[in-house]
């Protein structure tokens, strides 16, 4: 095998409670990517549609993640990337951690699985500093092992996968407007009160056994902020309002997807899920700000090869 | 039926990384009472054997809590109480926990259970106010519910029960000292880093997700307490070399039972919590201070009838 594609997903980091541990991954957003061995030693990009993106291997996400990966065997192999991006980049849905994922995925694959996911996650992680100047895992993580995931600690690295219950829907609302990672860090405080902080663990500890136990309500319940929403929103139009109608709209929670500016909602069956993106499309269409609404199904299995 | 005799379990709360929100019960360690119908009115405490505690209904916790469910169903009916203390109160496993919950669980048994394992946490949360000034959960929900609890929230109060693994025991050491509930608070910080709540949150995820899917490993690597631990610790003598010395007896993790001065273990099988038991025993022989260890299987299921 010389050459694999491969659906990259679009993932939620920062679940709502879950800051920088919880990510998810979704199934019907995300990019294509077609990843081929090379006589040539190295990474070449050599196609990359849909998005204006650096296609020089050391300046894109792909890439570095790539030859991160290369570089812990030696260096010995090549390869050559085609990115068809669909996710768009900046929209809080993972678009760097699609691309890095995707292309450290599929040449693990065609050098046979060396490496094991964790090993994936740590190169990947490589693009998501050049992305972000953090070398951040909650997006990584679920594009990676698929499903929910749980990065339990930065040093060493831990990821666990966390059971996803099969009617889970996601919808997300993209508001085309800017938010740099960067700044959407900046504004956090480094420091929180103790009794935010232990409604916030008691909030992961609900939505982790929710998620085991398939307690679609339990997971509503748990999807609670205190600490960084209540901040971060401030920088999203609207964002309670959306929040809210989706709510109406039967959505058992939500939350900023990422560092925003899109905003998801769980929601328990594909028929509610729609109804949530409806809500979320009638708040968004009068306000002069273009957005797209994407429904999807949690994908339980992450990245994936197509034909 | 008029009369009942229960065993009611010592409880460890706090459990590392679960700072408020989470506890477990133990098997082998607990009070016993005895609740008895009566045609006065009202409770009465008839018997304290075993600890030098207060007699008066409204000074003493079982009676406290026993008196909040009477009056939820309109104060109509009467029970006399015994209660056989084997729990040290101060020890921080849960002994003022055991009495409040013993006398609830108990009346409503009796009763013919009008109220669910929530209401009786509710009216067993008055016992831990008289007791500690604070009407926490996490000593009274385990008790209550069998194995390891989340109180996810206060308000409302939200009680989860999570999966306790099979080969899951306790060891715990109480040296004999005294450490106010009211003081160990005290000590605290009222805010913390956002950095060490992340690690704590990512902690709590990992360890629910331990019990879920019976990795002892990940129980262990997510018994990390950032927060807590390092302040309160220094309040127990050779705290830290009761646990390092316990880990290397092959305990899975560990840290302050409760307010303290106990301190826990965690172990996988019965041996090696025996092992830790000695390895505990063995640090505090020669200090100087009283101590009791107690090696105990986690209680699935909280407070029962004995005959």
């Amino acid at each position: 095998m010389d050459e694999l594609k491969v659906f990259c997903p679009a993932t939620i980091a920062n679940i709502s409670c879950g800051f920088d541990v919880l990510g998810v991954a979704l199934d019907s957003v995300g990019d294509e990517m077609v990843v081929r061995k090379t006589k040539e030693k190295g990474i070449k990009i050599t196609k990359l549609i849909g998005q204006e993106l650096p296609l020089e291997t050391n300046k894109n996400v792909a890439g570095v993640a790539a030859v991160a990966l290369l570089d812990a065997i030696g260096y010995r192999e090549g390869f050559e990337i085609e990115i068809y991006k669909k996710i768009k980049a900046g929209s809080g849905i993972g678009s760097s951690a699609a691309s890095s994922t995707g292309a450290v995925w599929a040449i693990n694959e065609l050098l046979g699985k060396p490496f094991s996911s964790l090993d994936l996650v740590k190169f990947a992680m490589e693009g998501e500093y050049l992305a972000s100047g953090v070398h951040h895992a909650d997006n990584v993580a679920p594009a990676l092992y698929g499903g929910f995931t749980l990065v339990r600690s930065y040093e060493p690295l831990d990821v666990i996968k966390i059971n996803t219950p099969d009617k889970l829907y996601a919808t997300v609302i993209h508001p085309q407007i800017e938010i740099k990672t960067s700044d959407s860090r900046k504004i956090l405080k480094t420091s929180i009160t103790l009794k935010d902080g232990i409604k916030q663990w008691g909030n992961v500890g609900g939505l982790v056994a929710g998620l085991f136990i398939e307690d679609y309500e339990l997971i509503g319940r748990s999807l609670e902020d205190h600490i960084i929403e209540p901040i971060r929103s401030i920088l999203i139009p609207e964002f309670n309002k959306v929040k809210s109608e989706s709510i109406k709209a039967g959505a058992l929670g939500g939350g900023i997807s990422g560092s925003g500016p899109s905003i998801f909602a769980l929601s328990k069956g594909e028929n509610t899920a729609n109804d949530v993106a409806e809500a979320m499309r009638n708040v968004y269409k009068n306000i002069g700000i273009n957005f797209d609404v994407h429904v999807s199904k949690i994908n339980p299995q992450g990245i994936k090869t197509i034909d």
